[in-house]
């Protein structure tokens, strides 16, 4: 396997950064993981623009254009015969000098990487319109989750909440949490006590025939996912709401779903082992969704 | 210069990690500081033990016995001929599967690496007894900091406040806020409102004559400056209190101090750009605690 690292394709067991690099030191760094099918990266300029917003936001200049990064990525996508894959993208602020302060350090470090697909849309031609609606059944849905609630919080209002920065241990430790407890994903709260999002992946449910998610205001990742799932609602013509949530909401609701660049759209089967109902929309929305993936990447 | 990386001495070009590391990926590590004076690493058993337990919560085994890291760190320390230093102790999860879940990352990472130490406790024989009251004049005392209150805050309430981890973007982007105001260190909030820490140290300040620092339960870091600063003021019978406390309140107190490895004590004077006062037992501290690293040291 090759690896981009700051302008070359280097083998895998030479893909290395300096133990000094403040990535490694502080997670002084951004990154991205996006789904790449038939061989390009899917919504590659919202995933770049947001890399690009959170750059600014912690002043790390990217060093290379987002032009070409993509020929980079689509280089990187050819030369280990990847077409279906996962790339990921980390942006780290380089080496500097001892202790918190960026000053000094002047050399960020680019990485790109290529793993495998954990769930690749279906096979075959491209579906005709850009948007469909679906009857609800299918065939290859990957499994329903089992989620739990993480006892982690993250905090309400913080501005760093924007960007998918590479200081993830809350997102972590709720994972092995939900590792512990034999589920799939954990849910987090914020420290205002709102369930925000789960540890990798964005959160829906269905109440009232509306497909709801908590706000962007309350502290959750403006998941590129997320943004694709409400583009679909309203192109559907599906009723959205965004608002605050608690996990007894949740567990009432008509039906939870995640979203996430690797496996798209995700139906959950429970929260903190209570059963969840199953709206048929949601069947819906992961269709509509592999359709869209399909689409652009044609 | 050599570093420590794994169980090996290699030279600083060579000390490098996988791009995959979950250290370099996510943030997934602990880390330590710690002064070397005489050739000694000054509270080595308290560092290591902050480390343990955070290892232990993050689940991370460390791949070395205390006792032998300790014998590393001062083959280490004469090898770089440098006695009077800073070490820098990292401790990451290693590489592991792609995304969150810790499972599978059976390989932890161990570096130890020396720096320039910024302030040398003034030369000379170590003082006669463990702990002495100094009358408050000194020579080569370092410049008081000017302080800023950072617009970033901390998660309060979180277990993971108690740890060193290597998640540190708020610390960094704080430490940005007071280079760029012209300050030399930031305190951070809490998400209900308190004054936890600074960036990089932890905060005490003088009131009623009592020496006083936010309590562990705000989502303080347990420093261990800040814990030998305790034990000074008990051995000289000042009185201690632990409280939450604001910006305002801080600014009408007797004094504001800060405790970290590098620096030990240091006073404060201003913040946000209102002057602070003065207190004298700031001075007696610093030389209380300067006395303490040349005595443990000698």
């Amino acid at each position: 396997m090759l690896v981009f690292l700051n302008g070359r394709f280097v083998p895998e067991e030479q893909a290395v950064v300096s133990v000094f690099d403040r990535g490694f030191l502080y997670g002084d760094g951004l990154f991205e993981t996006l789904r790449v099918f038939n061989g390009k990266p899917f919504r590659w300029k919202q995933h770049l623009e947001r890399l690009q917003r959170g750059a600014e936001f912690l002043k790390i200049t990217l060093p290379f254009a987002a032009e070409a990064l993509r020929a980079f990525a689509g280089e990187l996508i050819v030369k280990n015969q990847m077409p279906d894959s996962l790339l990921r993208l980390t942006l780290s602020r380089g080496v500097g000098v001892r202790g918190y302060s960026p000053q000094g350090a002047e050399h960020p470090a680019l990485v790109m990487s290529l793993h495998p697909s954990p769930g690749a849309p279906a096979s075959g031609p491209a579906p005709p319109g850009r948007f469909r609606r679906h009857a609800g059944s299918e065939t290859g849905a990957p499994q329903a989750w089992k989620l739990i609630t993480s006892s982690f919080r993250l905090p309400a209002g913080e501005p760093l909440a924007q960007f998918k920065t590479c200081c993830k241990l809350p997102q972590i430790l709720a994972r092995a949490e939900a590792d512990a407890a034999g589920a799939d994903e954990a849910l987090l709260l914020n420290t205002g006590g709102f369930v925000v999002e789960a540890a990798g992946s964005n959160l829906f449910w269905i109440e009232g025939g509306a497909v709801c998610t908590p706000s962007l205001a309350s502290g959750v990742l403006p998941g590129v996912t997320r943004a694709a799932v409400l583009e679909i609602c309203r192109s559907l013509g599906f009723r959205c709401r965004e608002s605050g949530v608690t996990s007894e909401k949740l567990k009432r609701s008509e039906g939870i779903f995640l979203s996430l660049s690797s496996w798209g759209v995700v139906a959950a089967k429970s929260l903190d082992g209570e059963a969840l109902k199953q709206s048929p929309l949601i069947g819906q929305l992961r269709l509509a969704y592999r359709d869209l993936v399909r689409s652009e990447t044609a």
